[in-house]
């Protein structure tokens, strides 16, 4: 690593207050890091790259960044059941900002990234720093009990489906962020608007709620894509189809503007929930929503193939089908 | 991740001729990779990005992007000591390539990745693909046996330093990559430039000979920024200062057109070689020398901090001081 790059490093990177793990034998600064894993545990990871202009807009703000990059990787690391350990990052940033001085960026940076993971008790590890245009790249790494790990192979015909939260927020919070389709919170106050704002920048990895589901859930999936297209993948790895029962959906509040419709449509594709969608046998369910009184049932796992929603509250059975126009979101789309 | 993304990583990332690990648990396609790391192993983790424009030339073939993405990380468990397991891949694409269709790109990239991941036994287990500028970070994953690790913060005052191979080749194909300082390879044949080309584009990790040092070396580095800088790291761990005798560095034979001093700026500030380089005892120098040959002495560790560079023949005493002129790339500079 250069001499200004490594000092640039030292300097906002090694956070005097920084959890320390007594898993980690050495940490950044040298040509690798060096852990000593817990005996009789596998270990599961994660690496998600978050590019500006492709996954946050350009003029988000460097805490939102950092908070969003170390997020969406914990989100992962939820949807296994896993427990987070240690993160790397590598972190590409254009010479000149637009908005801030690279110091004052780098330190709102590093403080939001390192207050999230003290949140997890999780540690940085290493890293990589270079020039060239804003993307972040975390990997992180979590434990896991032997024999765990909520794939998404494992649904199961009559499981029902499940998610941890309410949906859409995210994807209005981008409407709102890039000015556009202003008419769909055109009644939000400002305070409701910032709500979609802060469900864009600072989603919540559902990390306790996917350890509490280790031995339970069959399946899941966290929703970065869309409840569709992250949903899709359960079924296609299960081998299995479903039913939704629209009416269930749990819509967030930033969609308060929109008909009936156009909600479901925002809750069904938006992307950037971060909200846990898992499968469970119903006979579970009852005690899953004891410890957790805001998630909620949205559908069934069939056998028949293809994901059908149903618009009349048919969860499993009759109900009028509804066709959907949107899909997930697709960065290659 | 989204649909045709996932399709897209499926088809060029899961080479079925792919290293099967029995480590690991669960590969590519689901929110986390999961891996049984051994029992009684401690691991070793890097994580490095490479910058199109930055890091490599906008033209290079992308089996070079993909050959050196790889080396340069797995350069850091050699230096480290450690034996290659894993790595996860973020692969950042522009949507339109310059000189190839995407599709060809990708089945050029991943064919020499796969290719040399077979070669070390490495396993690709998880990835992000996204769109925008050409940019690949890697995080490899390596074991080490419990309290080794060669660390940059061991040098001990006597210390012989060695490098493992010819310096300066790589910097040379630089200027020929860039058709820049011309008058520097004038005197070389065609394959002579290939060769500094492929020092450039197809770095060779010295993972094998990293292993082989792992409780014999007292602190190692690999070059990847220049001998001075990279060395210099060793240094200040160490809290050390070193010799060298500037009539011993191996030159790379790329470095022939070049008078003396030219070419020993070459050696000690270009950038790439990615060598190791390492202090050891001198009672341990006749055993490793043996087992390789082409890994040569060039200086020594000295309780003077700074690094004082000798003309003539004076290694760890006398010879005539020498000042460079140039310093360590550095992405930041």
């Amino acid at each position: 690593m250069p001499r200004s790059e490594f000092q640039l490093i030292q300097s906002y990177f090694s956070d005097p207050e920084q959890v320390s793990r007594p898993d980690l034998i050495l940490g950044i600064g040298d040509d690798c890091a060096i852990v000593a894993p817990r005996e009789q545990a596998n270990l599961a990871f994660s690496i998600d790259t978050l590019i500006s202009g492709v996954h946050f807009p350009h003029d988000t703000p460097p805490d939102a960044v950092a908070y969003k990059s170390l997020a969406v990787n914990l989100s992962d690391l939820a949807a296994m059941g896993a427990e987070p350990a240690w993160f790397t990052l590598s972190l590409t940033l254009p010479e000149v900002n637009h908005n801030m001085p690279r110091e004052a960026w780098l330190e709102k940076f590093s403080q939001a990234l390192f207050s999230l993971a003290r949140e997890h008790n999780m540690q940085l590890i290493g890293g990589d720093t270079t020039r060239g245009p804003l993307s972040i790249t975390i990997q992180v790494s979590g434990y896991l009990s032997k024999n765990s790990g909520m794939k998404r192979g494992g649904a199961k015909v009559n499981d029902l489906i499940v998610v941890s939260g309410a949906l859409g927020a995210a994807a209005m919070g981008l409407d709102i962020a890039l000015q556009q389709n202003e008419a769909q919170y055109a009644c939000l106050c400002e305070q409701e608007k910032q709500q979609a704002l802060d469900a864009l920048n600072y989603p919540k990895a559902r990390v306790a709620e996917g350890l509490s589901l280790q031995n339970i859930a069959h399946s899941a999936v966290d929703l970065s894509d869309g409840l569709i297209s992250d949903l899709g993948h359960i079924l296609k790895a299960s081998n299995v189809g479903a039913e939704l029962a629209l009416e269930k959906l749990p819509l967030a509040a930033s969609l308060a503007c929109l008909d009936k419709q156009s909600a479901w449509e925002k809750a069904l594709s938006g992307g950037d929930d971060y909200e846990l969608c898992f499968t469970l046998a119903e006979e579970d369910w009852p005690e899953v929503n004891k410890k957790h009184p805001n998630f909620v049932v949205i559908g069934i796992i069939t056998a028949q193939k293809g994901l059908r929603l149903l618009a009349a509250d048919g969860q499993g059975s009759a109900g009028q089908e509804y066709k959907i126009h949107t899909r997930g979101y697709d960065h290659f789309g």
